[in-house]
């Protein structure tokens, strides 16, 4: 827990004291890899902190394949935002890609953080405020780039990334079939 | 500027003074159509609220064609997130689309606004988690849809969107050439 104490003192300023009631707001849990957070047709109850491990967000499109649209390492939250502020269901799963240790919120609690620590405003301001510009970037991404430039870009931008997640992830969150991302790679190297 | 004050009361709670005093902290213009709030490699200095109008981001692709990214009309926040946040060059610009009325706010006053007016982090936060969400779908869209599905869930959502924006403008953002969006809405209404 203590990484998430010096990931919030990024943003704002926060005590041993308060860290503790803080982090009272939060369930801390474990799942194992290929585990669902939140399955498709579920309401959106929670937001997950992930403090070890990775977690992605993903949708069956039409052909039944699964589509990860998203990837949350350390110190990044992840959930679907839309259903999640309406607590309504959603239409995304969340799975551990790796074992985890995650830290759980529900939006009444946190509505009572917010209550007990308007700091914590500050925080998720900032905190979405950087997944917007994030955001920003990659629709930007998506307009500019073809597939294998986008590829080129991600693998230099994050080569530990790429390294780290299971190469039929990585094709799925680029929208490739694993067979031409193969190609790709194949063609980078000769 | 009322609008602008019943629109931050669907998020927190402003009162006549509170209001005369966060007002103070922005800039109030007038642009005319096509004119330039931003231009790309400047430093992104602003963020611009949308009381009476509409803006758009586009940036210029490799082809020398302008590529909309992002519309904002009344009610609606519009900056490079990125560049904004960290004051540095965008490779944005930021054009009106009609006559409009902007409330400009640089970064230095935003946060002597929210120093002063606490309950703005609030409201910031919940404008970001909104953003966030709406990035979310529309990434989701851009791998499930295709041009032609695009358009139509596009154009049934927002109807009056598309009555109000020119074609080529709406063409721009679909990543679509003017002609074949022509060609897509003429096969639609055989």
């Amino acid at each position: 827990m203590d990484n998430f104490k010096a990931h919030l003192n990024k943003f704002i300023t926060v005590t041993d004291e308060e860290y503790a009631s803080i982090f009272s707001f939060f369930q801390e849990i474990e799942v194992k890899k290929k585990q669902n957070l939140m399955l498709h047709g579920e309401i959106c109850r929670s937001m997950y902190f992930v403090s070890v491990g990775c977690l992605r967000k993903f949708f069956v499109n039409k052909k039944g394949t699964e589509q990860t649209t998203e990837f949350a390492i350390e110190n990044w939250w992840i959930t679907d935002t839309f259903a999640f502020e309406r607590q309504i269901k959603s239409d995304f799963c969340i799975q551990a890609v790796e074992h985890s240790t995650i830290f759980v919120i529900t939006l009444a609690q946190q509505e009572l953080l917010l209550q007990k620590h308007p700091a914590m405003e500050r925080y998720f301001r900032m905190i979405y405020q950087r997944a917007s510009a994030a955001s920003e970037k990659r629709i930007r991404y998506l307009y500019e780039m073809s597939r294998e430039e986008f590829y080129v870009h991600f693998s230099t931008l994050y080569p530990w990334f790429i390294q780290r997640i299971p190469q039929y992830l990585i094709a799925s969150y680029l929208n490739l079939t694993p067979e031409y991302l193969s190609e790709i790679r194949a063609k980078l190297r000769s």
